[in-house]
C-alpha cells in the first residue's frame, strides 16, 4: 500500500472549469494507479451538493448561504466572468460534441475509482452545510488529516 | 532541523477567503511540526500591509497602487464576485458566531508559530511598496530563495 | 539527467499576473537548473496563441472560442476585475519603468531555457484550438503525460 505514488488535491474554488481540472487529474492519477485524495474546502464543497433540496434544519445567515452557492457540480459557474451566461452553456456544449464527460460523470467516475472524497468539516461548519445535504459515500476530516496525507504526497496541489 | 518536514505556499491571491485557506493550512502544518513558508507575492502582498496609512515618497503611479489596493488582511475581498458585499461580512459573522479565527488573528498565530513569512522584493518594486508600509518580523527575498525552499518542500501549494 | 530537480506547472488561468508569476518561477527554476515542464490547459492555452488570426477551418462555437479569448500573451487580462482596464495598462507601465520583462519576453526566454513548454491537447480539442494557431517549438500531450512528470517532480504547482 505504502509504495503507491500519492495525489492529493485541496479542492477550494467552486468553479466548474477548475473543478472539472481538479477532477480530471484526480481520474488521470487514480488510472495510473496513485492513491488519491480530493479535500473539498469552501467552495470547493459545493461540488459535493446534492441537486436536490434536502431538508434541513438552519439559521438564518446558513439559509442564506445554501441559497446563495450551487447546489452540485452541475450548477457551478466559470472561473471567467466575462463569459459568464455564455461560457457555462457553450463549455458543455462543446463537451457534449467531442464526448467527454460532463463534471458529475467526472466526479462519478472518481468514486468508482476509488478516489477519496474528503469534505471539511471545519468548512461545513462555517457555511452551515449537513452531511444529509452532501453525496453519500464521502469522507469527513479537517487541515490536519490533509496535512497528513499532502506530507507523503508525490504531487500536491492547491486548485 | 533538515529532518523537519516543509511546507511552502506561495500567496499571490489577495483575496480574503484564500488567504485564510492558506494560513489555515500553514498553521495546521506548523502545529505539525512542518517548517513552514509563505512567500507573498503580487496581490498576496496586501495581507502583509500595516491598516494605517505610513507616509513614505512615492511616484504617481506607485500611490495609485497604494491606493487601489487593501490595506491589510481585514480589508481584503472575497474571490467570488457575487458574493461582494455581502460576501465578506456574512463570512466575518458566521466566523465569529463560529469562534472561528478572523484573518488578522490567523497572521499573528502563524508569526508565534514561526512561520516564515517573506515578501517578495520584486513585487514590492512593482508595486512600490515599502517596508514602513508593512508588518514587523517580516522576512524579505526573491524568486530565487523560494526555489530553494520549495525543492525541499514536501508540501508546495500555490494559492 | 535524472537527478536533476523538477518542477512542473499546470498553467490553468489565463490571467495576465497569474501567467508572469507561473512563468517568472518557471524561469527562476530553470536558472536554478531544474528540469521545467508547463503544462497549459483550459484558458492557459492562450499565452500560447500566436497574435495574428491564423486561417483554419472550424466549426461555430470553435470561432467562437477563439473570438471571444486572447489572442497571445500579451493581450490577456488581470485577475483582478476591478482593477480590469485600468490595471493591465498599469502594470505594463511599471514593469517598463522597472525594466521588467514583458509576459511575451518571460515565453520567450522559457523557450531559451529549454522549459518544456506543453498544449494539452484535450483542451485544444474542446475550444477547437489548432496547432497552427499556437508558438512554434512546443510539445502536445494530454493528463497522462503531466502524471507521469509531476510524480517525480519536487515543486509541482497549479497555477
Amino acid at each position: 500500500m505504502s509504495d503507491r505514488k500519492k495525489t492529493t488535491i485541496v479542492l477550494f474554488s467552486g468553479d466548474y472549469d477548475k473543478t472539472m481540472a481538479a477532477y480530471i487529474i484526480a481520474n488521470g492519477a487514480a488510472a495510473y494507479d496513485h492513491e488519491v485524495t480530493i479535500f473539498h474546502t469552501f467552495w470547493g464543497l459545493n461540488a459535493l451538493r446534492k441537486d436536490t433540496q434536502v431538508p434541513v434544519n438552519k439559521g438564518f445567515l446558513e439559509k442564506m448561504f445554501g441559497k446563495m452557492m450551487p447546489r452540485g457540480a452541475d450548477k457551478m459557474r466559470l472561473s471567467k466572468m466575462h463569459f459568464a451566461g455564455m461560457g457555462p452553456k457553450m463549455i458543455k456544449q462543446v463537451m457534449k460534441k467531442h464526448n467527454a464527460l460532463s463534471l458529475p460523470q467526472l466526479v462519478e467516475m472518481a468514486q468508482e475509482q476509488e478516489v477519496k472524497l474528503i469534505a471539511c468539516t471545519m468548512t461545513m461548519d462555517l457555511l452551515g452545510l449537513q452531511k444529509e445535504e452532501l453525496l453519500d459515500g464521502l469522507d469527513y476530516a479537517g487541515v490536519a488529516a490533509y496535512i497528513g496525507d499532502a506530507e507523503e504526497g508525490n504531487v500536491n496541489l492547491f486548485i
